[in-house]
């Protein structure tokens, strides 16, 4: 079975709307493991919607046409179609009710194009729209399946949530389940990634192996298509546990939902541990961060922005001179103001970020580096060097999720 | 003309991600009047891609091939488009210069197939990437025309601005130029200023008007077609004065590339003025938007993330029993945290920012309540209380935009 996705909407090649359609029968496709190798926008236009469906029936078996089942005159895909196929058209009897109903509340006379709503293809299964007036159908024609559905997407969700779904389930027979795990990395580029799982990703079968950019993070997808959940996660956990060992130090946690920030967050509030920041060129943006996940309170009270040496000296009471023979962008700075941070708020952790955003180099400093130190409670203090690519909020960015993964691993450790 | 749009990437037919990129691309041909009767998405797979070039190339003259130009060995759009014309790809010695730069900055090996960011076509013009690494193109061959784009919408968007349009403004003969301009605002939802513009919608015809979400703010794009620029915004003018004196009080300035934030910092500038900051709900995300516009170290120095009361009690010196008869949703403690941040770090300037972000009520206040005080330097602090919609993250970002919208108000003045 292999499945293509016609969106039918002039509003779509104009740009006035976003196929966001597309993607959610797309979705559901992948998780049915149905191939899905192309999508094809068209116009309200008989001719072309016709044109495309010939090419479509010759590569796939299973079509999905969403659109132009509204009242107006350019809506015409339920037509086109059934010209197309040779089948009348035939009214739903319950869909007429609702349209004659609809009429008299608003106490209107109903345009005659109205009645196009309640039509379906002879021989085809109506799918009723819980939402909106015009329906949808679904009709097996000699080798070919079709899904016809209506454009507006809060028509559209519920109708697929609702009957395409189970109508997918009983078609591809669901003897199989898709299974998969996510695995989320940081501090590595794609390339470099993808470079280190190279000859995995080549003779992949099943499981089949995916990275995606997430965020800051890279996420690595493992999917394996199996006869029950047990088997797919069986396949899946000799191929995770090469992946995860050969990115070992970049490793941020697993789930397609989560982040970096959340993993912190959870690990913090399960060890009790609190935490602070002073932060310089980040200005505020990890501590913001942090507050991102509902909870943090429990685990951060507040901290300090200084962005300026003198605010570095009156807040955090780091002394001029320390900064003076450093210079700002410096191990010894980013030192003190992880530790002065959290002395003075009696945190358990303390991170310090100094750096340079650019568009300019700082101090003789080039674009990109960026100090990172974490204080512990009776420990000593870590500082690490960055040299971060991109441009200005980019680098403050990676600097925030490099200062998430030095406290990650301490907390793992 | 005709045109046509491709997007390639696998990751769009497993639904991972939605082809916001062809909306981008149709908008263009739509103001240029270009018509586009098809978009299509295929997946990263060159014979599939050649099938559908060889078919978008009898039916159109103008093509649009967006993504798969990365550096992972499944990035193939360029060498596919090669080989199906039978064009070499050369190396881009800038991009191939920038690429080696890069990879000096970050300080590690560069993979081989890195290098393939750096191709285009022979006889081709390159299109330079303003934010990443891969490079795109435009080639005519024969009667067809070429744009060859990089996927990610922030690398395409700038390209398709900045490049892209003076080539179709040039390809189309351009008796005709497009002139528009940007008008934005915040704190009024898209449906109920589309209302408040509804006639001047209704009667367009040049200039036209369209209204876009742009982050928390809403643009209004007003676009006129005419023989010279001059004529184009001498139409635009009158349009222009009557939705900004529609919508009075929302306005938060002009141009497509800009936002609320760099209209603050600039006036901040301009003033020679200051500003901190005090943060609860919004925990440092004030401060970091200042920071994210560069050379805000000239008007911005630190500032103050205040997340629990004993942190504002202990930093800002605001009173218990201020906390404790008020509650911290209040308007007293936010003018407290404005005034005192201001105070203590001696700026012109201080914001203070109280509230409910959710997901559940505080202090028997509803979330979405927000409390945001303006302090100034010999003024009488300003408070107002705003009750946002949305989840966590968006009530935090309405609040930071919010403050800011209080901020450039009094910058105004």
């Amino acid at each position: 079975m292999q499945a293509e996705i016609i969106a039918v909407g002039t509003e779509i090649l104009l740009g006035e709307i976003v196929n966001t359609n597309a993607q959610y029968v797309a979705k559901l496709l992948a998780r049915f493991g149905i191939p899905s190798f192309y999508q094809t926008v068209v116009g309200d236009n008989p001719a072309r919607l016709t044109e495309t469906l010939a090419l479509e029936e010759k590569r796939s078996d299973l079509i999905f046409l969403i659109g132009g089942l509204g009242p107006t005159p350019d809506d015409l895909t339920k037509q086109t179609l059934a010209a197309h196929l040779g089948r009348k058209l035939v009214t739903d009897q319950a869909a007429l009710d609702k349209l004659v109903a609809w009429q008299k509340q608003i106490n209107k006379v109903m345009p005659a194009n109205n009645l196009a709503q309640a039509y379906y293809l002879e021989g085809g299964q109506v799918l009723t729209n819980e939402i909106g007036l015009a329906i949808g159908c679904y009709l097996v024609d000699a080798d070919h399946h079709y899904f016809i559905l209506p454009g507006p997407p809060r028509e559209m969700l519920p109708m697929v949530d609702h009957q395409v779904e189970a109508k997918l389930a009983a078609l591809t027979g669901s003897k199989q389940v898709i299974v998969s795990k996510m695995l989320r990395f940081f501090g590595i580029g794609e390339s470099l990634l993808a470079d280190k799982l190279a000859d995995l990703i080549a003779s992949q079968q099943n499981p089949t192996i995916a990275t995606y950019i997430k965020g800051f993070e890279i996420g690595v997808r493992i999917t394996a298509r199996a006869g029950n959940v047990d088997t797919g996660n069986t396949l899946i956990a000799p191929v995770a546990a090469k992946v995860q060992s050969r990115l070992a130090g970049f490793y941020t946690g697993e789930g397609e939902e989560r982040n970096l920030v959340q993993e912190v967050v959870d690990q913090l509030k399960q060890q009790h541990l609190t935490v602070t920041a002073a932060e310089s060129l980040t200005a505020g943006e990890f501590q913001s961060e942090l507050a991102s996940v509902s909870g943090a309170s429990n685990i951060f009270k507040g901290g300090f922005v200084t962005y300026s040496d003198a605010v570095k000296t009156q807040l955090l009471r780091i002394p001029a001179e320390v900064i003076a023979k450093h210079t700002v962008v410096s191990a010894p700075v980013a030192e003190l103001m992880a530790e002065k941070s959290r002395e003075i708020l009696g945190a358990d952790f303390g991170l310090g970020f100094t750096g340079v955003a650019g568009p300019d180099e700082l101090e003789g400093q080039p674009v990109g580096t960026v100090f990172i130190a974490l204080a512990q409670r009776d420990q000593p203090t870590k500082v690490q060097e960055f040299h971060l690519a991109g441009q200005r909020n980019e680098i403050r960015g990676r600097a925030v999720y490099s200062g998430f993964k030095l406290l990650y691993d301490r907390l793992l450790k």
